[in-house]
Order: C-alpha cells, then sequence, then structure tokens
C-alpha cells in the first residue's frame, strides 16, 4: 500500500520523461540535489546552495566547469565539421588528438584508438588483445584475469572482469567471466603480514592463476595500477608492479593498465604507470578526465608496431559509430592543451600532496578513519568500526552513502558507489577536480571535519562505535 | 618485403598518433579521404572535392552538418553547468530531453535511459530485461535470441547477439552467443516462396527457438524492424510483426525492437515500429540519428509500469559516467526541436517516397540491380551477378566495396560495411540526411547512375557478368 502510494507520486511528478536516477533502486536516489549551475570545483542546485565537487563528478571533472576554450573549440568544430565516420574517413581532429596523447604518454604508446567512454575502451583493449592472438595463430588465448575486488566498466564484457561479487549471480550465465585474484590491498591484509609480502602473494596468485588456466589460454591481465571507488585509490607497493610485469613477459599474457580514473593525469603525472617504469603496460586504457565531462570519450593506447603489425595481417575492425568524431576530438585537444599550458598535472600533485597531508591529520584526531590513502588528487578516506582492529562498520549502515548524505548538508557533492555490498570496506573518494587551490582544499576539508564529526556522532547515539 | 616497406611508409607518415583508421586492416582502408569541412549534405575533402554524404557518416547524420542550434545550444549548456553525474545528482536536460523523447515516442515508452551510443544501448536494454527477470525471481532467464544476419553493436555483449557469420570463432568463448534465428528476407528467400510466406515460416522459428532453449530460460528477442547494413533496409511484411509479438507475449519473452538505424525519424515516423501498432515492443532502443552525428548518444525507451516496478525492487542501478551528462543532452534537445520545427521526419517521408522511386526506375535499366527496398530515407540497392536468378555477385569482387571507390570519383560518399562477408548478399545504403530536397536527390542519383555504369563495365571487362 505504501509502496504504491510512493509509486503513484512518483509517476504524478514525472509521468512523461524524468530524470536517469527513475531507473535506480528508490533507496539509492534519496534526496538527489537537482544541479543547475557549475563553475570551477562548484555546483549549485536549484535552491542556490553551493556545492564543492568533492568527487569531480565521478572522477572526471579534471579541469573543473564551464571552461570557455573547450566549449569553444567544440563549437568551432562543429560549424566547420559536425560529423565524419572513421570507416569511410580520416579527418584532422582525429588525428590531432592522437598525436597529443601519444605525446604526453611516451614511447611505446603512439597509436590510439578512441571511443565513447571507459566501458567501450577497456572492452576495446581486451577484444584487440584477441584480435591479435587470434591473427597470430593463437586462437585459444581467450581467458581473462583481473582483480577481485575491482571495476571495469558496465558492459556485459566489462562486467565479466569487474570484482564485484554481485554481478556473478545476475550475469554469471551471459558472460565468460575472469579469472579473479585477490587486490593487492595495503590496509585490509591478513594478520600479521606487511604490505610488500602481501602485495607479492597476490602477485604469486596472477602467476597460479596463469598456470591453472593455461598460458596457451590466457590472455590477457588487466589491472587498476591505483584503485578508484572499488579499491578505494589502492595504490600497491612497487614490488608488486615489477612482479606482474615479469610474470606477463614470462607467459606471453597482454598486460592491460585500466587507468580510467587514475590515467589523464589525477595522480600526478599524465599516465599512472610512469610512477612505475619498471612495469610499463602492453596497453593503457583512460576515459574520464581525458574529456573532462565536456564529452563521451576513452581510448586505447598501444604501441606502433603491435598496431601496425596487426594492421597488415587482419586489422583490429571494431568501430562504434561515434569514434573519434571531430568535436568531441577537438574538445579533447582543448582540454589537454589548458591541461598543459595551466600545468595542472603538476598541481595535481602538489596540491594533491597537500590534500593527503591534511587527511592523514583528521585520520589521527577521527575516531572512525581506519586509512587514508592514493597519490595526487585520487585520494579515499576508509572508514571503520575500531581503528585498532581495522573492524569494518556494518553493511546495512551504508557508511559511504551516510557520508554523501550529510556531507550535503555541508556543502559537498560525494560520489559513494560501493563495490561488492562494503564487503571489502567502506570508503569514499576525495578526487576533487585537478584546478583545486590549498585554499579550496582547506574549505572542503573544514566541511569534511564537520560531515564526520556529526556521522561519528549519529554512530555513537546509534550504539554502532 | 613488400610489406615491410609498406609498414614503413606507415610509421614514418605518422611515427605518432594518427588517424583511427591505422588500426584497421589495410585492405580495408584504401583511399580514404581526410575530410575537412561539412555543409548540411555536402563534405569537402583536403583536395576540395565535394561529396554528397549518401549514407549521412554511418547513418547518423539526420539534420545534416553545421547546425548552428545544436551547436549553440551544446555552448550555453557548457557555461552553465558542464557536468553533473546522474547517480548523485538531477539536471534539467536530462529531465527535458526524456519528456521529449517520450513525447515523440508516444504512450508505452514513458522513461528513457541514456548511453553514449548504439552498441551501449542495446546492452542497457538486455541488461535491464535481465535485472528485472532477476528482480521478478525468474533467475533462470538469461538467453536472448536473435536474427541471423543482424547487427546490433560492436561491445562483447552486442557482439554476442548480432549475426555475423564472422564473429563466432573469434569470439565465442569469451560471451554467450545468442539463438539465432533466420533473418525474414523479402527479397533472397527461398525459391518458390513468396514474401508473407517466407516471413512466417522465420517467425515460426522464434517460437522453436522458444521452445528449444524453454520459455523460462529464454529472456528476449531482439531484432531490428528495418534492418541497416546488416540486411540491407530489409523490410519485413506486417504478418511477421503481428506474429513475432504473439509468440513473445505467449510465452512471457521481453521484444525489444534495436532501431539505432532506423528511429529518430529516419523512417518518415519518430519510431520505427509505429508503422506496426499491432506489434509494439517492450523496450525500443534509438542512437545515431538522436544527437545526429554531433555528440554521443544511445537511449533505452521503456514503460513507465516497468521501470517503476523494477525501481521499487532493487533498481536498474548500472550506469557508465557519461550517462545522461548536460551537454551531450541539451544538443539532442535541439536536434529534437529542430527536427519537429523543420518537419524534418515527413521530408524523409516524402523525399525518401521520390527517392525510392527514382531506385526502383534505376533498377528498371540496370543489368546488376537486383533489389531496391528500404522505408522513407532508410533504402539499400542490392547488386547481383544475374537479376533472373538472383545469383550473387561473388564476394571477392568486394562489390559494396568497389562501389565506395568508385562513388568517390563521381563525388559520393557511401558507407558499405558487409555483413559475414558478403555471405548473405551485396548492397549498399542509399541513407543521406532527411534534410534532403527533391533537387538534391536528382543530383545523387545522376551520380550514382555514373558510378554503377563504371562499375557494370568493370565486371563486363572482367568475365563477371
Amino acid at each position: 500500500m505504501a509502496q504504491t502510494a510512493k509509486r503513484d507520486a512518483v509517476l504524478s511528478e514525472f509521468p512523461v520523461g524524468g530524470p536517469q536516477d527513475l531507473f535506480y533502486s528508490r533507496k539509492n536516489t534519496k534526496d538527489l540535489p537537482t544541479i543547475v549551475r557549475g563553475e570551477g570545483i562548484y555546483l549549485w542546485n536549484d535552491a542556490g546552495d553551493r556545492f564543492i565537487d568533492v568527487s569531480s563528478g565521478a572522477i572526471v571533472s579534471n579541469i573543473g566547469q564551464g571552461n570557455e576554450r573547450v566549449l569553444r573549440a567544440m563549437y568551432e568544430q562543429g560549424k566547420k565539421l559536425s560529423f565524419s565516420y572513421v570507416r569511410v574517413s580520416r579527418h584532422e581532429p582525429n588525428a590531432e588528438l592522437s598525436r597529443k596523447v601519444a605525446v604526453l604518454a611516451g614511447p611505446g604508446f603512439e597509436r590510439c584508438h578512441f571511443t565513447s567512454g571507459g566501458s567501450e575502451a577497456n572492452e576495446m583493449a581486451i577484444k584487440f588483445c584477441r584480435q591479435y592472438a587470434f591473427a597470430k595463430g593463437m586462437h585459444k588465448k581467450t581467458r581473462v584475469i583481473s582483480c577481485m575486488p575491482s571495476y571495469h566498466g558496465g558492459t556485459l564484457g566489462t562486467i565479466a572482469v569487474t570484482g564485484d561479487l554481485d554481478f556473478a549471480p545476475i550475469y554469471g550465465d551471459m558472460v565468460q567471466f575472469s579469472e579473479k585474484i585477490p587486490t593487492p590491498f595495503t590496509y585490509r591484509r591478513p594478520d600479521g603480514m606487511g604490505v610488500v609480502q602481501y602485495a607479492l602473494q597476490c602477485a604469486q596468485a596472477l602467476e597460479d592463476a596463469i598456470l591453472r588456466l593455461g598460458p596457451e589460454n590466457t590472455l590477457c591481465f588487466i589491472f587498476e595500477p591505483i584503485g578508484g571507488l572499488s579499491t578505494g585509490a589502492n595504490v600497491p607497493p612497487p614490488e608488486y608492479f615489477a612482479e606482474i610485469r615479469r610474470i606477463c613477459s614470462e607467459y606471453g599474457v597482454f598486460l592491460i593498465f585500466d587507468e580510467v580514473m587514475c590515467g589523464a593525469g589525477r595522480t600526478g603525472r599524465f599516465l599512472a604507470n610512469s610512477h612505475w617504469p619498471e612495469a610499463k603496460p602492453d596497453l593503457v586504457v583512460l576515459a574520464k578526465g581525458l574529456a573532462s565531462g565536456y564529452t563521451p570519450l576513452g581510448a586505447v593506447l598501444a604501441p606502433a608496431a603491435l598496431v601496425d603489425e596487426l594492421a597488415g595481417l587482419t586489422g583490429f575492425n571494431l568501430a562504434h559509430t561515434y569514434n573519434a568524431n571531430p568535436i568531441t576530438c577537438a574538445g579533447a585537444c582543448a582540454v589537454l592543451d589548458e591541461t598543459v599550458e595551466n600545468d595542472i598535472i603538476g598541481n595535481a600533485s602538489r596540491v594533491g600532496g597537500y590534500l593527503l597531508e591534511r587527511l592523514l591529520a583528521l585520520k589521527e584526531s577521527s575516531p572512525i578513519i581506519g586509512d587514508v590513502r592514493g597519490k595526487g588528487m585520487l585520494t579515499a578516506v576508509e572508514m571503520v568500526k575500531n581503528k585498532e582492529t581495522r573492524e569494518m562498520l556494518p553493511p546495512e549502515l551504508m557508511a559511504a552513502d551516510r557520508v554523501r548524505q550529510i556531507g550535503m548538508k555541508h556543502g559537498l557533492l560525494i560520489y559513494a558507489r560501493r563495490t561488492s555490498g562494503g564487503r571489502f570496506g567502506e570508503w569514499f573518494m576525495t578526487a576533487p577536480p585537478l584546478t583545486m587551490t590549498v585554499a579550496q582544499v582547506d574549505e572542503m576539508m573544514e566541511r569534511l571535519e564537520l560531515t564526520l564529526a556529526e556521522f561519528t556522532d549519529e554512530l555513537h547515539r546509534a550504539g554502532a562505535l
């Protein structure tokens, strides 16, 4: 009865049309604000309340809102040439964007294949590996290895490699799920085991998985070098990177780095993998920040030798209609120009370092912050019931979502998706636009302190601490 | 040696970066023009040659190139609010676009879920059905039925349902392929069998497939009501539509219409399925023309009752970062306003009718046109070796691609992807922007006549006719 009344209310508010969240579970869409304006790192709702964009939308808005140069570039390109399909023609904005990305990425990433988002790009990376293997006569190489937990996208092909315990019962019979190995968590690791020791154990799991599947059947290992929401900005130690590179090379398995979250400058380098030059991946996937929210874009970066070899055999002949479309490419070129000319990546490194310091200080004084981690402007806060024992907060409290709700009262807009229903821990991302200043970090931290204090009080009152 | 020399030439032309087609097979990218300018239905290459956009890019550019209103709307929206993520906020352009689409679509399609393209949208439609079935306790419903040939996209999930004989060996072990039933071809049907008789036989194959899989395991049937490149604008008879609707309803199987090619006004109606009101599908998928090449967009249209019921249970909780982003939604709103205010859909019907007449007349005089078909501005020309026997041209001639190459000499840009390597026939699409005038059809037909005459001569000289 109450259910029916609630449904009728939704239907009468939006009998026809309505926002995307009408598709989502009602309990995930409580109190969603209607955002009407954005400027730099700030957003305003329809009541005039101002919010700090703590999570850059969904770790997207690297250069902030309302950039005139980017919008102007898209407009001008559209006036000149709005659309031209990559299967029947070439166009300059495509070649220009590839060149800019490849130059920033450096040797080993001379070729770029563009898509309209991260899921599509991760799919293209896996399918590129598969077509290469097939063209070279390695017909049995179809199996993919990835981590539990992890996030690689929402298409069926990327759901298959995403490490989320909730996906298997729903989609398990529709795709070939990847072989899962443990994420090298630095915080939530077995008692009595050091960070490096555990990471090496996780790397060993990769070798074990390849031997279990058979190297002749194993196509690739796809991995987020610095985690996003799925691991709360987990940063494995250098020893892990060196080891997975060694293992993939030894068994002829492609190493794909999913840098949808951490790439395009967010960690203080254009590519996150350049923090570990000893572990250069075969392919890198970018999206999100690459076009900074202005237009849907993803990219697969690959070495020229590999792409040219395949083009001389069968070629990699998949394309989506909007791949590398002129307006998108022109917009992304302008995003990169802004990024380089204003040293936005350097800012992410410097101001991100300050942000991490402030978060570490907050951890000391807060009874519920168990860990703070990340690199550059990709940082996360993990909340616990007990800081000594690292005991988790009960999942049914939905801590991350409560922080999102309380944060709104204090002028913060936080994105708080949970992987596997919180079974690997509860965290939220502090990943603002890379243009943030030190003063803006101070403003954000002040509001975050109030938010966490209020949530801590709530936990105390509920007897949950 | 020649291979190496060619590769070195490509590498020296594009040592870093380069256009998307560097990924494709070299033999598919011969003579690709570099397009530098577009205006309405025309495109110009870097040598100043003008082309008619015969295939609207890839059946995308419904309203033509360089539309000031659309570009201005995207620019203005970006200045106001560039990005806001649909999981943490609502925004007006999203609600506005949903409302416009739902109003044009009519009763039964009150809710719209937006993506960044057709593959993503077809995937979302299938996953929506799956999540609904799962939420209602029908855990075994995972199997999908689709046609051979057909095209539904390039993600692994849509490759699984696409009917293309070349995909199975490459991707067969990575996904659960759909159960394939024959496409109800109106031209290439068994000898001695009428159009309706064969279509009903194909509909019977749907019922047989459901019974073979078991209705309790069968999730949905996904179908292009009017084909795109995969079938060469095949239009099944009304009897087929009535029958597949009856069968899907009888066995509780979702009926999804993939209108990525034929929707958004191309056939002279906003939704192609409205040509057959007796066969209303449960879900409709749009993309391509919906944003007319200006910004990546796809959509799943669904009845409010179904969406609201699922939202009250688990919800349909998948999202890609760029889903329903503000700039894209604002651009698509302007595309729809242009479409409605200038009666572009009416024009597609009227001028498309004239185009079909001209093509039918050309068929009479041409020794190699076996069939001409389509609706509105979605038409195709099927080429044969023998018009009496309908004998196909040998696939190794790659007739459609030769027409593309010769067409360029005569100022035509034709998109000619082949499904299953031409094993179901050879055709090319005549699907120009919906804004085309009668005079422009005359201009296009004149050039097409020259193109086909030249190709026919070539076939004669080669002894292929």
